[in-house]
């Protein structure tokens, strides 16, 4: 077993190579080509975190991934970051530990980001210029940059519950801080990475034609959106079974707001593109699936 | 991040006291005093294998547990041992990785094999003095010789599909190979840990008063006693979600022989020890629970 550090993993890491191999897998899931295990959840209330375990083979790789991922939210009050955890490559050959990439969270912040930027290209319209950024934490940040870059949005809204860090995020993304009901207002994208437990955006602050990526709810109780934009709305899911067991489309069904049929994985939006009207809302919910691990694991692994 | 290997892992174990917190781990899994995520579960066919992960964290504990192991059966054929993984032991604090014991597969291997002893104690009957082992790889040996220790059984059988293995492994644990009916008619416990997919005992096999210690099926698709067996027996889980989901008590379950509800969770049984009739049969059906590893985990973390 390799124990790989992060300055190795961050210097391995080809953005586009990877960011083509998280496309890909998504594809290959929705087609039925991976084995996924249900995503292991474990919380702990004091301090307040959660741990995330992921795993999954995609079908004629050599390796597999196991990837664990730690958020406490509390950490950077006491000096340490939110986020940590590890991927571990596997051979499906022998089972042995190849390598234990160390990323300290970083990986699954990365394949997280590409996952938004990926959903975001999909459903947005044509000559979006702005992104709303919903939240100020590492994702806000990521989602921010990645986003704007892959889908060349030159003007950037942030809106943040701390007024100072929405304004240093904004400086730092080369936009402007806003209210919430203004960032909706006036963005083509308009990306949600908090960890609320109840909804932030409802549905009288979004407009006809909003394409809305939403990134925070990624364990069961995490809420960003009003079940009820999600009604008005066709929605993309990363997961079909996680997005009804722990994302924004859980609460739409189980409230029977949106049919669970209507659901569209995102692996099959991207092998079949739809051409969305102009007012059409359209949300995609992003759970994080595990051969997003196993794509980003294995193009690290790859090059190391 | 401390990456710990097997040697130092090896020389850190207390086997009386890993025993023992095993056994505590139990007892409050059935309380209800823990979180376990469900199984992950892949399978491999070409060659054939499987990775279970596991995860685990008990109220009030320090550190939680991820397990991963994973069993290629045919790799001792290239030189390679068949068990493989690690297991990390992370912060309920920060949830940081503290540690990262790479046991090869050592530790669930041991903590295996602890269950085992644990169960056969719960449910032998007083004045038992043969144990019959069925099979001959790791868990065979090591089952073989700890419950035998544990009870202090004077006399081992041994059958395994291979003679010669069988021969061997009798040899080691001071026993004599035999055949299966053989081997059920003179133990007062059996313990069996083929990765058989359909039952080597049949009911036939077994008489009044047997008691018996099943290791094999951990997965989907494993089976190693005739669920009619079951029907005629008590049954003790050591998860009931599991047991049914994966284990012995699954077949017999969704066959309609034996309802679940008259499943009892060996932590139950530890807590308020049953005196069974001479005559009644006791199945034992272990998956392995994530609270086992935590338990030896933490047992080892705690003296490095």
């Amino acid at each position: 077993m390799r124990v790989v550090g992060l300055a190795e993993i961050r210097a391995a890491l080809d953005e586009a190579a990877a960011l083509a191999a998280v496309e890909e897998a998504f594809r290959r899931y929705s087609a039925g080509g991976a084995q996924v295990t249900p995503v292991g959840h474990l919380g702990f209330s004091d301090p307040p975190g959660d741990c995330h375990v992921k795993s999954a083979a995609v079908q004629g790789d050599d390796v597999f991934v196991i990837k664990v991922a730690t958020g406490f939210y509390k950490n950077p009050e006491r000096g340490l970051p939110a986020s940590n955890g590890f991927m571990a490559v596997m051979s499906t050959r022998t089972g042995e530990v190849l390598a234990l990439l160390y990323d300290e969270g970083y990986l699954t912040d990365q394949r997280t980001a590409m996952a938004g930027a990926i959903a975001a290209r999909a459903i947005a319209r044509a000559g979006s210029r702005t992104l709303g950024v919903v939240g100020t934490g590492v994702q806000a940040r990521l989602q921010g940059k990645l986003i704007a870059r892959h889908l060349r949005l030159d003007r950037v809204l942030v809106w943040g519950r701390h007024g100072g860090r929405a304004g240093t995020l904004a400086g730092e993304l080369g936009g402007q801080a806003t209210t919430l009901q203004d960032l909706c207002a006036r963005s083509d994208v308009i990306v949600t990475t908090t960890p609320a437990t109840e909804p932030r955006l409802t549905t009288d602050m979004i407009q006809a034609g909003a394409r809305i990526v939403a990134i925070g709810a990624d364990s069961p109780g995490k809420q960003e959106l009003d079940a009820r934009i999600l009604e008005r709305a066709f929605v993309v899911v990363d997961s079909r079974s996680q997005c009804i067991d722990h994302g924004e489309a859980g609460w739409a069904v189980r409230a029977g707001l949106v049919d669970e049929a209507d659901l569209v994985e995102l692996g099959a939006l991207l092998v079949s593109p739809m051409s969305f009207r102009d007012d059409e809302i359209v949300v995609a919910d992003l759970t994080g699936v595990a051969v997003q691990d196993v794509a980003i694991a294995r193009s690290v692994w790859s090059r190391l």
